[in-house]
């Protein structure tokens, strides 16, 4: 086997492979005082409260429609630091390279991944490389801190009766993108992969009166309706009508089977803010690069704690759980 | 194939089963206030100087001698906040499942990771599961915020001609552990595996002038002695007499040719102190519960800036480089 410009178990030692790899595809791209000095752990500064989290990320293929491993790894974890209401400064990565990667691809995705870190606005302050056996895959974990300010309260136990329900664009896009682009099925359809720094930042500084925030990915809108319900012990009534979904994707539901109300977005967000903020809170979304086709699609009751439901077009209602079964896999 | 007790790509969609396997295998045993709200991301209090690290762990096989893969994906981060001076405080997951992986070996690995991190007084704050196709194996990615009191600057960079070089232990163990027990060896040898919080608490506690530390991991301490040699641009000169080896791992070493320099150990540290306290830093080390064998091994010079070198107990000089070549694969 050719090993030249592979991932080869070397370059899992530790040693003179491992600073190698580092040099020539990591370091530059993700530069910065505190990632260079090339410490145990990162010394950044801090504030009273931070929010903190993670994410591990394992789509297949590593490059698709509209995005890729590495920009998804940034706007996953962002985007978990954005629905606290926090602002997201520091990631750290780590990547788990599979045998016989090709070089040329790390090293597109690495710098996917430093773009879309400017983008949001975070340094990459620390980082980790191992490789395993396998055919050339990658998996990352992102880690991200964010600050917090002490006067905001957005959490998923916040979602109250009156609040208006609002989808920040397009439902499915990103599973529509993955699916349609391992069944070699020709469209146009791409992902929506992106970090939501812009619209939480500004609903915020607008002095919107935000209760919740939850990005919707794995499981869908109904999975994330349904969970908040039952952690705001409240309910969740949208109207399918008002579901925003892309025709395209709308037809390739259609075709396919799917719902997009449990298909994976990666750059979407569903917003529970007070009645009287709605109408601008949807305008404020709409004017950001991600959320032109931001809709109200319901409003949360107390009609049954706990529950979550959708008025179809004809006038039923369909109740909605979260997710059962496989959906589709490694999407992201 | 019996899927009974086993993961199932179902356990990543995102819906039911992955509440399940979270809620039967995870919540109890991380349970704390804060990850219990189940958010996107954890908010907890911060502070003015914040260490952050993380480090993914592919060690093959998940149990053996001495420890496993979940105690050893919390010492590796908690062990690399300490490097800095840092009090380790959260923790975050990230658990990649391979399909068919045991439930049962899943749980234990799990239960072992929190009662390491109860250990080393650290809380698990957020958390992530993947699942991939596979052969049952396991990743686990984390990441650790530890706070830093101002008035402490330990780092990579602050060796010093003239301080003592001490290492807390043993070498090598956590290598020839793995080593023997993938070569079905009978033999005693036990990971190292554990978390140094005590031994870093009272070097800072007990006022010692701590200059540097590094933790001896992948690679073995030659490659830490030569980085931190360029790091700080001095001469690291250590004997060959005085470096601790178990006997057993010595008789193992001579057996498979291998050389404890380059062995990689999961719970010894490296620490450079002024000269003067090098005595008492020692005692406190050995007084410390993974501490027993420590050693001052010798000292920083200014002889050759960004070299390092063992004096061999024949009298010659043998330079130091980082490890050239593969060492062992999924040690760590």
């Amino acid at each position: 086997m050719n090993q030249k410009g592979k991932i080869t178990m070397a370059h899992g030692s530790g040693g003179r492979a491992t600073n190698e790899l580092i040099k020539e595809i990591f370091a530059d791209e993700f530069s910065n005082p505190v990632l260079d000095a090339m410490e145990d752990a990162a010394v950044v500064s801090g504030s009273k409260n931070i929010a903190f989290t993670t994410d591990s990320f394992v789509v297949d293929p590593l490059e698709f429609p509209g995005g890729d491993i590495g920009r998804l790894s940034v706007c996953g974890t962002v985007n978990d630091l954005l629905m606290r209401g926090a602002t997201p400064k520091y990631l750290t990565c780590g990547f788990v390279l599979q045998e016989g990667l090709e070089l040329s691809v790390l090293r597109r995705i690495v710098h996917s991944f430093a773009e879309t870190a400017r983008e949001a606005g975070v340094a990459v302050v620390a980082g980790d490389t191992k490789v395993v056996e396998g055919t050339g895959g990658l998996i990352i974990n992102t880690a991200g801190v964010g600050f917090l300010p002490e006067d905001v309260s957005i959490s998923a136990a916040n979602c109250r009766p009156g609040d208006a329900i609002i989808v920040s664009g397009d439902l499915g896009d990103h599973h529509a993108a993955i699916l349609s682009h391992r069944m070699n099925i020709n469209n146009s359809i791409v992902s929506d992969c992106a970090p939501l720094c812009e619209m939480v930042q500004s609903l915020i500084s607008e002095g919107i009166r935000v209760h919740c925030l939850r990005d919707v990915t794995r499981g869908g809108l109904g999975t994330v309706l349904k969970e908040l319900a039952e952690s705001s012990g409240v309910t969740m009534a949208v109207e399918e009508g008002l579901l925003p979904v892309n025709a395209q994707v709308r037809d390739f539901c259609g075709l396919m089977g799917l719902d997009p109300l449990y298909m994976g977005n990666e750059g979407k967000l569903v917003a529970f803010v007070a009645e009287e903020d709605a109408k601008r809170a949807c305008e404020i979304i709409s004017n950001c690069a991600y959320g032109k086709q931001a809709a109200v699609i319901g409003s949360v009751t107390d009609e049954m704690p706990g529950s979550a439901y959708v008025k179809t077009s004809i006038g039923g209602k369909r109740v909605l759980d979260v997710l059962f079964g496989e959906g589709l896999p490694r999407i992201c």
